[in-house]
């Protein structure tokens, strides 16, 4: 526990913690990369091309960096958990493929999205193929950890889509509280950080407590992840999201922020309330930023964020751990839940 | 070898054998359905009700009948291929919900399909959900068995993806050999029967050489079977389809009649050529009937049915297998190749 203390202490200027996320980024991507790429090339020709399209935008890496600090975090090396890496990644960008048609979002990273360059039909295709090539990777050389870290990855994944079904349920309700706001984005983000965070720890055959510790801090984290998301989503800027501001107001999707202004006794939430019974035209959407600002919902949902970022930082330094890769979960935890990530 | 030729004789008079079957299928019911019902309760409520209107539909657990005979046929219980069958019904319904989507089918056993019932980012989501949970099932106890059937599903699952996704890219191309949708069909439908019938061989441990006959069975009988399809497609009746006649033309599908037509030397194959070059109009679909029907490709696609049926008939004779279900298995054979199935 002090040793995760003290480390994190020596994380605690901003100059490094960025520089050692970079670095770790640039490690993972180098080992996790080349593997990615070896197994997408096990898919169809006629799928390869649009899932290039769809990869080659980029992607921060994020899922595989924990996978492999949780490897090491245990006393492995972190080449353990470059299978459970790649799988991890997969499902991921499974999950973007599919919730950009969901959402009929556009834009990705800068990019037309998959269905928008290839067609609905592509799409969805492209990302079965993704899902099921995850469970192939793990399932090649079933081992009994690797067996282990297929099945936690399937129940991530359909925890994932539960999220995800919950969300586009509550787009045709009226309101949604914070507790079921919370619920819904501990699936749809949460299951799959959550797995990512103790896969590499499966992997490496670590004891159940530091496996369970570890994805208490990626469940934590997914969620104080999201709520940064949430306000990215609203007071982000394009440039730096890759994508529209103002989409998850038009679709009428119940963020952390409108699940907090809607349900708070402020006039403004009062307001935002009616306002969203109905289509919403640009107008309308900056109206709704204003009032969300006014209801305090903003400062509500980054202090909410920041909870569940000590949160996972607690668990992690309850955990059994080694203090290096322990200290660099901390960072990436800071990394990603930092306002301008 | 001698005992199947002798049972497969006792199965030869017709009535005996849709006796048979029903009582098959019958029996597959009354073991799969429950399991099934009970998994399909772990999915998220959102997804529930949709995922309720596709299954209710009906459906002939002829995948999950397979499966259950395979173990059988290997001296197990048929209840030993229960969590096969339920995982391949999954992936079997998960292939339907998005293929509708892929090709716009609106109906499907003469009701709208899930994705005109609720939506396209329903049905997506919904059919990802089964997906996933065909592989929880065979992940849920992880005994040697069942992983090795989790590996053998992924593998197939991936392999009628591809045959998909080949599919989709054959509709843009302005023909196709014979051999080429031979290798798509095998895909398409050949994988996952092949799959489901060794799985319950491979739920029962039993021995390569009989797992392997049963696979390449059950490989020829998909063909078999999607070669028939693809006549009923063209000539078979909406009232017994379930499905509007001519769909497949008007998508430029290039099934197996289309092949054969624009690649054979007649002056009808020649003519479908030109037609098939642009939009097809309800007039220009007749048309296109009469001219494959000229050109022979109607007789020539049963032909090949029927060559591929007796493919996965002697490779079951082959096989060192117990009378009775292999005696049900070449039943269930002869009835879903038969023209009126």
């Amino acid at each position: 526990m002090s040793v995760v203390t003290s480390v994190e202490a020596s994380a605690e200027q901003p100059g490094n913690r960025s520089a050692s996320v970079a670095e770790l980024i640039g490690r993972t991507r180098s080992l996790v990369a080349p593997a990615l790429e070896a197994v997408v090339h096990r898919l169809s020709p006629e799928l390869r091309g649009a899932i290039r399209h769809h990869l080659d935008g980029g992607g921060k890496y994020l899922r595989a960096a924990l996978v492999l600090l949780s490897a090491a975090a245990v006393g492995a090396d972190e080449e353990v958990g470059v299978p459970g890496a790649v799988a991890i990644e997969l499902v991921h960008n499974f999950s973007l493929i599919h919730d950009d048609i969901v959402d009929g979002d556009l834009e990705r990273r800068h990019r037309p999205t998959l269905w928008a360059a290839y067609g609905t039909g592509h799409a969805i295709i492209a990302g079965d193929g993704l899902a099921v090539l995850a469970m192939q990777v793990l399932l090649d050389e079933p081992t009994a950890e690797r067996v282990r870290a297929a099945k936690v990855l399937a129940d991530a994944t359909q925890a994932m889509i539960a999220g995800q079904a919950q969300d586009m349920a509550s787009e045709r309700r009226t309101s949604l509280s914070v507790a079921e706001c919370l619920e819904m984005e501990a699936g749809k983000t949460g299951a799959l950080l959550s797995c990512a965070a103790s896969l590499g720890a499966v992997l490496a055959g670590a004891p159940q407590p530091s496996i369970d510790a570890l994805a208490v801090f990626g469940l934590n984290l997914g969620i104080a992840f999201q709520a940064v998301d949430d306000v990215l989503g609203i007071w982000g800027q394009s440039a730096l999201t890759g994508k529209p501001v103002g989409n998850d107001l038009r679709q009428h999707k119940k963020t952390l922020p409108v699940a907090i202004a809607t349900s708070s006794p402020t006039a403004a939430g009062q307001q935002l309330n009616s306002l969203l019974a109905s289509e919403l035209s640009d107008w309308d959407v900056e109206v709704a930023v204003r009032l969300l600002e006014e209801s305090g919902a903003r400062d509500e949902t980054m202090a909410i964020g920041e909870s569940y970022l000590r949160g996972a930082l607690d668990a992690l330094s309850r955990a059994q751990l080694l203090a290096g890769p322990a200290a660099e979960l901390a960072a990436l935890a800071h990394y990603v839940t930092a306002r301008d990530r």
